[in-house]
């Protein structure tokens, strides 16, 4: 299969929003985020998500021109309004906003409403690592998971991304959905004529199924956890808490009401709060102790789990952020493919837009 | 079974504590703690700790006239010693610096090392609450949990607490284990002679395992999500964050090296920080938006999802904190009963400690 670099690929991509009307550092932007997720090997956050964008910009429902503002603000927070704007360009203000603070005050924590799909939640949280602190990015999204005991879809697969510096060690990176499996996922299961494992869904009736075109048929994704004897009820505390911070605090729309990401679904009328939300957090390590003996304990904190005895059949034991980052690594060298019906997509959106073909 | 009333079993505490050496203030409050959770029907953390506190107490690893003390501090942060007491006494105090921390400066963030077991981590969110903040609480505890792809027990049941006020509908209160399942849990199967349902446990090569008790022969509790296919790393992620928040940032002791809370297992020599270590946080609403907008917004979020449809066979869709507040205003009215196991060792403490039976 062909082999993309970086630069060709971000170039196709930036020319792209570009096009759509956006400022060229924010086009520039927006590619950058895609890209991160191609390259750290999250595909279903990358130059898959193009045609959604470009279809939900032709409806007129992304500002490609936002002003985003600060409307709220003590010393340690804040609330931006992301005018409408794709999620990266309030994101990425409101995060420097965070650090901003944080630098200070010593944390510094920003809630975002009307904005839109952020891309991959690591993006955000990993800027506070240069500033030697721990960053923090939430958002909620399209409400596909069911709470446990319940069949109404009325949560995301709301991600949690936690960034924290270390000294010699890479840096720890988790990000995570609060769901077993990802919306991606099951699409790509369908398409093969898979069946699901169970624990992934449930069916109308709220039943487990193994059936992962079920949610187009009343059913839903569950929690982490994927049944209440087996904890669920605690993804669906984790996925609450998200949505809470998310929207509610910052007065954007709440789990059932946030605004699809997608142009075939329409937003739901008499929605109480704007657009979709996140929330970012960034805290000075030294506002707690000295950053070197910080760095210090969490190089022995990762090498200790990095020493840990692998399971049976098991080769290693991870931290988190090790496969996106090795990924990375290797990517930025031997250059991303990408699935063909993605590079059509691609290539039928440039058409569209009238760019040359790549 | 015999009732007893709240005011009752926390005077047979209140003076077991008092005897071991606690001022009668904190006595009290560690009292109050464990009372807490006898009322919100989580007796795994309620009298029956008593005989362990008293345990470790006896073998001198319990300071109960510690010293806490700000040992670090910003305008939003601070790192507590907790001069090894029991937990509820260092844990109430940062609590409450974050939430006059946060009263001054939007948010605030206290981290505790040279702590130990500090009861049910709601306790301390919800003290947020009365003023109209948001209370978050974690901490790290014994290491029983294998990471994803491991056989070594380098993490804790490590739980999150967060409370969030609402207007006319209870708070949202969340609190729970980043496993399938709590270790008290296993152990009452253990006595049953029960098995436990895959998911919860595996053994010492790593393989699921439906044996209660295989934890005490190498197995390990694995985190929330049960296996890598339906997102164990998430709650290994999950659990991580906790540890490090929770004891890399203030100086604890992180993951394999928590001093165990039973004086049958010794702490590990060279211990790389002090005791064991919590995290707590308290955000002010109107540092985001007005106190009464988001009360509003949260009563409609917490209307939207209790009116949920239940799925087949349910009858209700619980908000967090739900089932705990019923019970408490159940258990306020009619009294608890203590499990006969837990009133004779209650018993034997009080006679050991030459106290008149209750």
């Amino acid at each position: 299969m062909e082999r993309h670099s970086y630069e060709e690929t971000a170039r196709l991509l930036q020319e792209i929003f570009t096009r759509m009307g956006a400022p060229v550092v924010e086009a520039a932007l927006i590619a950058d985020v895609l890209m991160r997720a191609e390259f750290r090997n999250i595909p279903s956050h990358g130059v898959m998500r193009v045609k959604d964008y470009y279809e939900l910009w032709k409806a007129g429902r992304l500002n490609m021109t936002p002003h985003p503002e600060v409307v709220h603000e003590t010393m340690t927070t804040a609330v931006v309004d992301g005018d409408n704007g794709m999620g990266m360009v309030p994101g990425v203000m409101a995060m420097e906003l965070a650090i901003e603070k944080a630098k200070h005050a010593g944390t510094g924590w920003v809630a975002v409403r009307n904005s839109n799909h952020y891309g991959i939640a690591a993006y955000y949280s990993m800027m506070a690592l240069k500033y030697d602190m721990i960053g923090i990015s939430m958002t909620n999204a399209n409400p596909l998971v069911a709470p446990t005991y319940s069949v109404s879809r009325l949560l995301g697969t709301n991600p949690l991304a936690v960034a924290i510096p270390a000294g010699e060690e890479p840096p720890f990176v988790a990000d995570f959905a609060t769901t077993p499996v990802a919306r991606g996922k099951l699409a790509m299961m369908e398409k093969r004529g898979e069946e699901a494992p169970m624990g992934f869904v449930q069916d109308a009736a709220g039943h487990p199924s193994t059936d992962p075109a079920v949610i187009t048929r009343g059913g839903a994704i569950v929690p982490l956890g994927s049944d209440r004897e087996h904890g669920s009820h605690k993804g669906y505390c984790m996925s609450a808490i998200i949505d809470i911070l998310s929207a509610v605090l910052p007065g954007a729309n709440f789990g059932p009401f946030v605004p699809p990401q997608v142009s075939y679904l329409q937003p739901k009328p008499d929605s109480p709060g704007k657009g979709l939300g996140h929330f970012f957090g960034a805290m000075r390590i030294d506002a707690f102790q000295q950053t070197d003996e910080f760095k210090q304990m969490m190089d022995l904190w990762i090498r200790t789990f990095r020493a840990a005895s692998p399971a049976e059949g098991q080769e290693r034991v991870y931290i988190p952020g090790d496969i996106e980052r090795e990924s990375e690594q290797k990517l930025l060298k031997e250059g991303i493919t990408l699935n063909p019906m993605v590079a059509e997509d691609l290539a039928g959106v440039r058409r569209e837009l009238k760019l040359e073909q790549g």
